[in-house]
């Protein structure tokens, strides 16, 4: 029964690796298609996002089995529960990179951002990029916590948030309001798709130590 | 051990509509700070989100406890973990309130929404508190679904979220382009509030039917 038990909780992180690994090339395409007004990259990340949500479903399912299978002991349901939360998150972290796709293809064939915002919104999407390689890497070697350099990347994240936000909204901002608009969102987006990573990294750090992350 | 399982599990459901009323109480009192741009009211609703993270926190606990007390069983399994991620949610919830009053407060003395634009926040504010209260009332009427209405509900949102977008960001806007943004965002966490209260009237049937949520 404990074989059964560790052969579908392994495959559990199998789906959790895979799942990081799709959130991470949509971010990273749906950041290229936002600096290069690149449609139909925007349209591959739209149309791929619904693999996300075929993945969490299934993760979710063999979590709630296993769970029900009576077999698991303290550490195991830190392990599935988290694994279900995780899920949630990577899920959201895809739905993310689509909204960021979405708004390139509402502007096309007009960008999205001005030209001299692209640098800011490219160092986002390498942050959330890497954070999304870092979970997947996290899965497969739990036992080095990341949640340090995720919280630092978060914080930097955050910072060139405000920044966008600071550079569209001042008083003197020489950008149209749609431009505001568009830019606010985005921004929002990317430093949504860090709070996640972070949130990820907690959970996956919960099992290890069974500290309830706050 | 039955005995101190379910009054344990009914604790769990007493936080947990707890919750749905603090964030339902600071939605209320940050659309009405952001209506009437009323400072103190805003700065009552951020101080006032602690104590959400602080029932999370027990919910969790909580929760945990019970699944590793070994005696629950398939449903029991469900409602926990529906438990926790509706802990989380309406944690959320609560942290898009504060996000409205921190645009208040960023503000003041000026409102941030104008004025013509006032009533359709009015109306997201009023749908926002209405689906929190719906979520307590199922929490202790857990047979009856509310998840049409809330859907339905959660569709008018979005659509009033759209106008708002449209009406600050089309290419006549008459408004400055920190309005523009300050709309967009307030817009936005209206428009996440309602998403969660979905998300968490999905978890609270799953409880009930068995049927995992999509």
């Amino acid at each position: 029964m404990r074989v059964a038990f560790g052969g579908e909780l392994e495959q559990l992180g199998v789906d959790l690796a895979a799942m990081c690994r799709l959130a991470g090339d949509a971010m990273e395409q749906a950041t290229r298609a936002l600096v290069g007004a690149d449609l139909a990259l925007a349209e591959r990340v739209i149309a791929g996002d619904s693999e996300l949500d075929v993945l969490r479903a299934r993760c979710e399912d063999r979590a709630f089995s296993l769970l029900a299978s009576q077999t698991s002991v303290a550490r195991d349901l830190r392990l599935l529960v988290s694994g279900i939360q995780a899920a949630e998150k990577i899920e959201r972290m895809g739905d993310l990179a689509r909204h960021v796709a979405e708004i390139v293809r509402r502007r096309h064939p007009q960008p999205a951002v001005p030209p001299e915002l692209c640098g800011t919104f490219a160092e986002m999407g390498r942050l959330a990029v890497h954070a999304a390689r870092a979970i997947e890497h996290t899965i497969a070697n739990p036992l080095q916590s990341q949640l340090v350099e995720r919280e630092r990347a978060d914080d930097r994240t955050d910072e060139l948030h405000r920044g966008l936000l600071t550079a569209v909204s001042r008083k003197d901002s020489p950008y149209p309001v749609q431009t505001g608009v568009d830019v606010a969102l985005l921004s929002r987006f990317f430093e949504r798709f860090a709070d996640q990573a972070v949130a990820v990294t907690r959970r996956l750090d919960f099992v290890v130590t069974g500290t309830t992350p706050r």
